[in-house]
């Protein structure tokens, strides 16, 4: 007996929808403010920022609001808190931006999800601020495409386990699509699932941290969303009892 | 044919645990911070705080990093950006120091949730920041009594009627208890359900507009948790079919 899959999820940022490029903009910027306060050839800003950032996940999770409030920390520390409020507000501004950036949808993902859903049911699984990840659901045309849509707030194994029990199905029966090594392939291939990874050009580097065995059988890769229905018929003859 | 209740939902802020008491305290702090920028007679810091938080409800949504976010902001307004980027800094450890707040539960809401749970299925149903309601539902100790725990990102008719749509159930069957008018009882009852409403001491000015039949034979109004027990019980057998 073969487990074929029955459910397929699908990522949102950087796998249906640019979003890191806006995040690496954003910082970019940051390091551009903060010029006129340190010498940028000593001060490290990115790493700082990021540092920040790591330590602040407990407290703050993850997405848009998160960063600036870790910006403003960062900023005050690297400046001796010489920085002006303007320059304060400007990253207030840079998130509120960031916010309500339209959405913009990667090449051949309308196409590819439509295909998907015709053959096995779909679900959107995306990590991050509630708010800002259904804004963009609304915003981006597909939601209509998915069955249930899932903001969660850590994709690890216990969440996945959670929401595929909710769906009332076998973790052999699912498959992940996604860009994060780290939250959308390992720990589905932990629970015994199947993994779908299409890289994006750029990856915040938290989500690059992941052990995965690359020549797992439950495991394809892609190099663009016109070889994901592919990839997941695949999966679906491939995957043993 | 009557529809007993067959499901209860709890809001969390402020029926389950303290909440607004501690915004209460921020804002006051807030207030005192600006004085020493601002005329505190003459610069109505906190209807303009009100403001400047209702207007960026559409970009941050709920919960304390967009209060946080709108008070910087609020605070570069009135000081024509002359306030430090050190009382700004204070403003984010505000932040930090609400969302690590111990759980502080109401008086007799653990005794009142176990004995509601024996007699019907109970899920919480809580509005706002996902990661912040996580850890809060996490530290309450009573995440084992909810089947399930909804984190949304607005309470109204549409997403009350998706999550009892996910659950199975038609709203003449669920009643919703929580402080809220406008968040937990109106929307409710307009989808044809039941609601106890239980007012906390201290409500932020938003969650009062609402308009509600205080006759209602679907509402019932408690002064404390030792009394929802009962009133779920009226509920369940004065609801008619």
């Amino acid at each position: 007996m073969t487990h074929a899959i029955r459910l397929v999820g699908f990522d949102g940022d950087d796998t249906l929808w640019r979003s890191q490029d806006y995040f690496d903009a954003a910082q970019a910027e940051f390091e551009r403010l903060l010029g006129a306060w340190v010498d940028l050839n000593d001060a490290r800003v990115q790493e700082r920022l990021y540092e920040t950032e790591k330590r602040n996940i407990a407290v703050f999770g993850y997405g848009v609001k998160g960063m600036v409030l870790s910006m403003i920390e960062t900023a005050v520390a690297l400046t001796g808190a010489r920085i002006g409020a303007a320059e304060l507000h400007r990253i207030v501004e840079m998130g509120k931006e960031l916010l309500q950036h339209p959405v913009e949808l990667l090449p051949g993902i309308p196409e590819a999800v439509a295909e998907i859903a015709r053959e096995h049911e779909v679900v959107l699984i995306t990590k991050g601020d509630l708010f800002h990840q259904e804004a963009k659901v609304r915003h981006s045309g597909l939601a209509d495409l998915f069955h249930r849509i899932e903001v969660v707030s850590e994709k690890d194994p216990p969440t996945y386990a959670r929401v595929l029990a909710e769906f009332g199905l076998p973790p052999q029966q699912f498959a992940m699509i996604g860009n994060s090594l780290r939250s959308d392939i390992a720990p589905v291939l932990a629970l015994g699932g199947a993994g779908v990874h299409m890289p994006y050009h750029t990856t915040w580097a938290h989500e690059t941290e992941a052990e995965v065995a690359p020549d797992s059988p439950r495991l394809r890769t892609v190099s663009g969303a016109h070889e994901l229905p592919e990839a997941v018929r695949a999966l679906s003859a491939a995957v043993p009892a």
